[in-house]
């Protein structure tokens, strides 16, 4: 049995996905969950690596297992009482054998949510970025005209953090919305894959065009530049979600 | 100038509010931005001590300065810059000098907040209290009749935690109530006062009353018995708001 399964979490207690010995990782609980669900190891395939730190509100991946003791839609309820309560299971089917949570992906959304009141929500702390500036409509038309430079199939060296040994670094970004939501910024990307802290870069230097660090037709020629350091910072990991894969 | 002011928090990377040597407490951090944003010391009162890990969407305090610098509705702003993202003061005004924050209370209502949901929501941890059992209209109403029993001025030392050194244990519960919001369980209750652990010890009491562990009837006798083995376990400081101080 291969189930399809969406999985929510908060990233905060983790050191991102992909199991690593003596850290507690995302696919480090849901294997023990497995194992102690179904009395026998099972192989779980993310769609993505996410870094430590990151949040999902859906993350899609695969559980295969040679007996299928549980139908997957049991799947979720079976799995609850082995997992803590900063991962759920929220969806599962069966899906084919040769379906690949990742390589099959088509396009990624991340949502990276700021707060930009000038006094804290102390109720968002881990789950959003806290800048304390008022964003008013001038900065937030910066931020979406700079937004247009980045659509598109392009050379996106300029926005990875080095150490992920990816030689290819043309992606093609679908969209990149920005939306005032109450005192949140909420700024969505979709790709068709991400570079390493790509999203993390771009709203770090989408920021530096709100603060009128960098014009927003300068973008075009950071890209060009292929340089890391003509681009903004990294913005921190409490921000991020990833928020839907597409296949 | 004395100000009267209202803070909200996230209790969780905090040992309560009063302070201690060698941890962090709001009452360190909110002297330390006081010191800073006005060049001296400033004497901060609370309303509760409230417990280590323990919230508050209302916590009310006065801060007392010998020189008034900053008008009372500009303090919450000047203190924003200095405050961690775990604490904002939202609201001041000048009040006497012979307002106590503490003694002035009439009463005070703690909000308990258990999601009661079989799949549990990551982005609630460390806000709520999680339980995984679907509570049904039946256990709702085996809490309400319960809650009851629990109005009223009596000595409530079987819902008392060792290690408070309070004498005199008889307090008036003026209402306790159970709603359910969503997957959310909301238990309100207001008194003029609170022994150690208090909400928590109740809130363990009634989650017993809903599984059937303990009859509603029986609270009576448990409050008569002023012996706290008898009461349910002490709820988790993750559900815990102090959410109302009425003066």
């Amino acid at each position: 049995m291969k189930y399809f399964a969406k999985i929510k979490y908060l990233g905060t207690g983790f050191h991102g996905f992909q199991v690593q010995p003596g850290q507690r990782t995302i696919q480090g609980e849901l294997s023990s969950a497995c194992l102690a669900a179904f009395g026998y190891e099972a192989k779980v395939t993310g769609c993505s690596r996410t870094d430590s730190g990151v949040h999902a509100n859906e993350f899609c991946l695969t559980i295969e297992c040679d007996k299928a003791t549980v139908p997957p839609e049991k799947l979720p309820m079976a799995l609850a009482r082995f997992l803590p309560n900063d991962i759920s299971l929220f969806s599962a089917e069966q899906c084919a054998s040769d379906f690949h949570p990742r390589y099959n992906v088509k396009s990624k959304e991340y949502l990276y949510r700021i707060r930009s009141s000038r006094i804290s929500d102390p109720f968002d702390c881990g789950r959003v970025w806290f800048l304390s500036y008022d964003f008013d409509e001038k900065m937030l038309s910066l931020m979406n005209e700079a937004a247009k430079y980045f659509i598109g199939t392009q050379d996106f060296a300029a926005f990875m953090s080095e150490g992920s040994g990816v030689q290819d670094t043309v992606r093609t970004i679908y969209y990149l919305n920005i939306e005032k939501n109450g005192d949140c910024i909420d700024i969505k990307i979709s790709a068709d894959g991400f570079l390493y802290n790509m999203v993390r870069i771009v709203v770090g230097t989408l920021v530096d065009v709100a603060l009128s660090r960098i014009k927003p037709s300068e973008i075009a020629s950071i890209i060009k530049s292929k340089d890391r350091s003509k681009a903004g910072i990294t913005a921190p990991a409490d921000g991020l979600y990833l928020n839907k894969v597409i296949y």
